[in-house]
């Protein structure tokens, strides 16, 4: 019989996460820890030998697949290799797939956050049964994964769908990745809460107020939220018109911290798409994530059962 | 035995030509007149016919595998049916593969002409043997097309890979296609014109000087001209950097007219390129188009052996 299980690991910068999933995408067990970022890679690869143990330790032979991690990138999947991770202190050239298999005993298939989470989303979330889709997260940096004509999209070293760092106003903001302008400067929560902290003494809204309330302060109707939500949603329309374009999706979906916003945002992005897509392109719908924050841990799991062709 | 040749049509907004290609991607014979592009898609279609007719005269029964169509799009290839070209008149929900197996008797794909062409420099050009590349056609407007992990990407009506229309300086210069700031309305040969015709006074050339002269003059070591050069080819290597985090591809083919001057735009581009990618992206070369205007009719013919599955 197949194995009934998979392992799988989601490497955030802040959270480290590892959970047991079946072939129907649901989580059987979970477990999670704060990351040792700073600790170098060795510090987490003992970190999720430690919680796969606890996870693994009550299964029969044989009821594991593999283990399916997401890793911030850029990493590239074919060699397995971190090639630099900016939230992750000495992930620069690491061979984490190796490291992984050797600690877990187990064969790891590795993958860029956005791809994992957007594999996760077109196989069990809110993108089951398309042919095409571009799943965005919108959280503290803007990520992303394609699918496009029924597969994932991997590109050279496994690197396709960095969406945050395509250009959308050229040298523009500072983004994090170094490059000026980028749709993650303008379309991540982090842009969202530095824009607050700007434009809220002139909204008469405290500076140091989250973009967590100021989301609930405009789903209460306040004018001066929903103007500041009204301006992200119009970069983030900015951004997506772009993916339009580039891929063709049928659906574009959004998760993330600010995914849950979404309903909020909206308006604002379809207007901004409506005026900057051609007309061809204008009836694909923005939809939310179908499953919250998990998308990339089950994402991940789902690539050990079938690892992707690609 | 299979067939040996398959016909190319290549529909342009000025030039349309009609070609008999073999399997090698060898030109065996071609047709050319000026595209009847006010006169409406059943003048066109009856250019086509007379043309291939011509081409056809002297073949024996069972050597054409089928034709294979490059055209403007957006144009949707699933169900064959142009949306709406903005070069050609009347172009507006038209059947057009219908309409072309009709008079020609021949089974008949159509492909929006960047993937046309990115399918020629893949197969027989300057991409052969990559498993992932970009073409962009840099001429009167910015097309392109796209190759990840060995597939044609098509998308939702087969319109991926429309790459001139991603969005570079949000609320910008004007674009044909209707919004602002698209990477076409800064990259196109014809917003170096555009460029060239606003500047040449301050630089002391002659305002109607037309890029290829620019690139003349440029090429002698004229200071005015090479400026004018560096400053499209930052424009360029701002898109370029975007489309290799998209889809991370092997290389990016260039073609189209301004194609042609791409050994004096690349200093520029690749300087935009190594500061605007991120470093795992950097290494990945511009190259020149292979087959030079015939990228598209070699590619759509021979999308007609091989008809794509995705």
């Amino acid at each position: 019989m197949a194995p009934p299980l998979a392992l799988g690991i989601d490497i955030g910068g802040t959270r480290l996460r590892v959970a047991l999933v079946d072939r129907a995408g649901t989580l059987v067990a979970r477990r999670e820890v704060r990351t040792a970022a700073q600790a170098g890679p060795a510090a987490v690869v003992e970190q999720i030998h430690v919680l796969a143990a606890e996870l693994m330790a009550g299964l029969a032979p044989g009821s594991l697949a593999g283990a399916g991690v997401s890793s911030p990138g850029p990493l590239d999947t074919v060699s397995g290799i971190a090639l630099g991770v900016p939230t992750l202190a000495g992930w620069v050239d690491v061979p984490i797939r190796l490291m992984l298999s050797d600690a877990l005993g187990l064969p790891v298939v590795i993958e860029n956050d956005g791809i994992a989470a957007a594999h996760g989303e077109w196989r069990f979330g809110a993108g089951r049964g398309l042919r095409s889709l571009v799943y965005v997260t919108v959280s503290t940096g803007v990520g992303g994964g394609v699918v496009v004509d029924g597969r994932l999209l991997h590109g050279r070293r496994g690197m396709a769908g960095h969406v945050g760092h395509m250009t959308i106003i050229a040298d523009g903001t500072q983004c994090p990745c170094g490059n000026r302008g980028c749709f993650e400067a303008y379309g991540s929560g982090t842009a969202f809460a530095g824009r607050i902290a700007a434009e809220a003494p002139q909204l008469g809204i405290s500076p140091d107020t989250g973009p967590a309330e100021i989301l609930a302060l405009a789903r209460s109707g306040d004018a001066s939220a929903l103007r500041l939500v009204a301006e992200h949603g119009d970069y983030l329309g900015i951004g997506f018109a772009s993916l339009l374009h580039l891929y063709s999706p049928e659906a574009i979906v959004v998760g993330g911290g600010l995914g849950s916003g979404l309903d909020l945002l909206l308006p604002a992005i379809a207007a901004r798409m409506q005026r900057s897509a051609m007309p061809a392109f204008r009836d694909v719908p923005v939809i939310g994530a179908g499953l919250g924050e998990n998308s990339g841990l089950v994402g991940a799991a789902a690539l050990a059962f079938t690892p992707d062709p690609g």
